[in-house]
């Protein structure tokens, strides 16, 4: 099907918040474009865009044509887009601008590494070539640290940042272990509640660990009921002297309301100003006030603290080791597909039947991924406050191999 | 010196907050109690206290003398205290009751994991000992993330806090770098500057690397002047197009108010309750509002964010390999003095003069240490928001090897 491909040159962008392995896809784009179009002569240039589309429309281009393989290798490893990001959603208009530009440079191959709103403006630019008879072919490369892509097992970028979670959560509770009280830490995942439940695996397996954190798992999936929260809290503490809570900074009430605004309802505004609707660690202080002002336990003075992962949790360098391949591969697959005369679509990857981990990369159609959200499937949860086995085992391949903690 | 040794039983505890490697100073204790003074049939039993003085009072003990090697290695690998931890500060009457239960289980050995705080603890228990005739070898093994105990090069904990802030720093400035704007950071460390100090190390060295960040440090001892900080991120942001801020949580103004307060009265308090005193997020909050309410660029729309990183800090499971080793020999050499007759002090680590790093384990008073704090000398500051090159140098040596990170 090679004779079928236009010549011209290839773009590259990255878009939306970073992830740990953003790069590995980047890097495989640029490898398996000069490994084959640009070595039959089809791609000329490799061009990188400066923060996505942002610079794509501003001109703002760098060669990478020849880019030394060896600094590859290293932004290869390196967290965060190396090319920038942006938080840009283009309408159809601003998609018109990017095609102006694609045409200026003669591209027919565009490649963005991105969440659902890249796969969105891949599809639109797509679109907009097809209906201006450009021939300009149009792939969506995956990325999210919310795994929220529709038609996915799981989304590169997502692997490694459960694997935070599963590290923070670990160490976290040993140290709630050391000064007991209740810990509350709040994830990243404003409408899907992965991340958040992939700090069950903190628990370990075997013998000793049942007791481990977190013991209590709050995702945005299920209505956050802030006097059930207090209950729970309640149960784990009485019986273990100590309470670590995950939850989701995407938490809402059975309305739909924010649980900060809820909370305020409960919370009386004390003379300092204790409470506050934004900032970043608001729902975790929140969370925390509302425990110590209106959950009473007989006998000790409760310790609440709580914690707002932050940034770190996307960009961590300790990458699961397969995710940094799968992504890596992505890049790759979306060129292949492109090579092979596919016009667009987004890479997917799937889970092979049978007892071992083994992905698969499909090729899906834009429309299919483009602007949706998928959730957290209710056979992963286990209540309102728990995982189930099944997300565990969904899950435990993917993160690479975690430290076995013991307490005396 | 053997035969002056009283025989009876040995008391470990762990106070204060919980770093990555104090189980290294406590397996330390533990194994070398067992290879003298246990196999001499000096000391029967190696009690460990549960969260300190605090369950010796109690009489919680769990009993070392013959607990499983393979566990023990697993525990000296798990971050925070795996005997449980203790805030306790016990005053000369929590230190008879201290005494009082030493006498019981007949200990002739006290060896105690911490602060300066443990310290002071050790230091009244012998003394109270010795007024009492009562023949007690008290030892306090150093650890602490704040690497402010005087008498020492550095601190076991420290190290490995360091490490964190190298990474989480490099990480996130790689984040920053992809999607622009002003990034503050909020450190662990009221007094001492030295682990915010160390977010330097994420710069990197080399080509390519002088405008990584932290492009602006903040300690505690420099007083922190809010007009001046805005015109520090204008100087960064103008130049760099973005900025990274890393800022102890004990930073005060000349007159020693903390931040938080002093920044209420430059911010609006607007309808929402944006500004907070207290709370997590609230210093790190407050800064951010400052420079999105008072730093007027023309031309950009400032995207200005706020992260506090918690207890990770002190937890994290990616100890520096120095740090874990050196935390091993602290616990070894306090028996060790024990073991040669000595009858109190504190371990303390100094460095060798040469080019090459070499620690020294020193044995000095506990009046030496107790209650003391250090700060950064004044040669490890470069102006008034930045580290020398003097603090690098001796720095470097303690973290482990870092990551090599590359943008395009």
């Amino acid at each position: 099907m090679a004779e079928k491909l236009s010549k011209g040159t290839a773009l590259i962008g990255q878009s939306g918040g970073p992830t740990a392995v953003i790069n590995q896809s980047l890097v495989g784009v640029v490898e398996e474009l000069r490994a084959s179009l640009v070595k039959r002569g089809i791609v000329q240039r490799v061009y990188g865009m400066r923060h996505g589309v942002n610079g794509l429309v501003k001109g703002e281009l760098v060669d990478l044509t020849r880019y030394p393989a060896a600094k590859l290798q290293r932004v290869a490893i390196t967290p965060s887009a190396a090319l920038g990001s942006s938080r840009d959603k283009p309408d159809a208009e601003y998609c018109a601008r990017i095609l102006e530009r694609c045409k200026l440079v003669n591209a027919r191959y565009f490649f963005y590494i991105g969440g659902n709103d890249s796969s969105d403006t891949c599809r639109i630019v797509s679109e907009l070539a097809a209906g201006s008879g450009y021939e300009l072919r149009c792939f969506h490369v995956p990325k999210t640290i919310d795994n929220d892509l529709m038609g996915s097992d799981h989304t590169p970028g997502f692997p490694s940042a459960a694997r935070f979670q599963a590290l923070a959560f670990m160490s976290d509770s040993m140290d709630n272990a050391s000064l007991p009280g209740v810990k509350i830490n709040v994830v990243m995942g404003r409408h899907a509640g992965f991340l958040t439940a992939a700090s069950a695996l903190a628990r370990g397996t075997g013998k000793g660990t049942q007791n481990n954190g977190p013991h209590l798992i709050y995702c945005p999936e299920i209505p956050f009921d802030s006097t059930r929260f207090l209950q729970d809290v309640e149960r784990v503490y009485t019986k273990l002297g100590r309470c670590q809570v995950a939850v989701s900074e995407g938490i809402q009430d059975a309305n739909g309301e924010p649980i900060v605004a809820t909370l305020l309802k409960f919370l009386e505004k004390d003379s300092h100003g204790n409470v506050q609707l934004s900032g970043v660690g608001a729902l975790g202080d929140a969370l925390a006030d509302h425990v110590k002002n209106n959950l009473k336990l007989t006998g000790s003075k409760l310790r609440v603290r709580a914690d707002t992962f932050g940034y770190l949790q996307r960009c961590w360098p300790d990458p699961s080791p397969i995710d940094s391949k799968e992504a890596r591969i992505a890049g790759k697959m979306a060129v292949k597909h492109a090579a092979r005369g596919q016009m667009s679509g987004s890479i997917a990857i799937t889970r092979a039947k049978g007892r071992l981990y083994k992905p698969e990369f499909n090729l899906i159609k834009l429309s299919d991924v483009a602007a949706k959200t998928r959730h957290m499937p209710q056979h992963f949860f286990d209540g309102h406050c728990d995982v189930s086995k099944a997300y565990l085992d969904y899950l435990r391949p993917l993160v690479g191999e975690l430290p076995v903690m013991e307490r005396i």
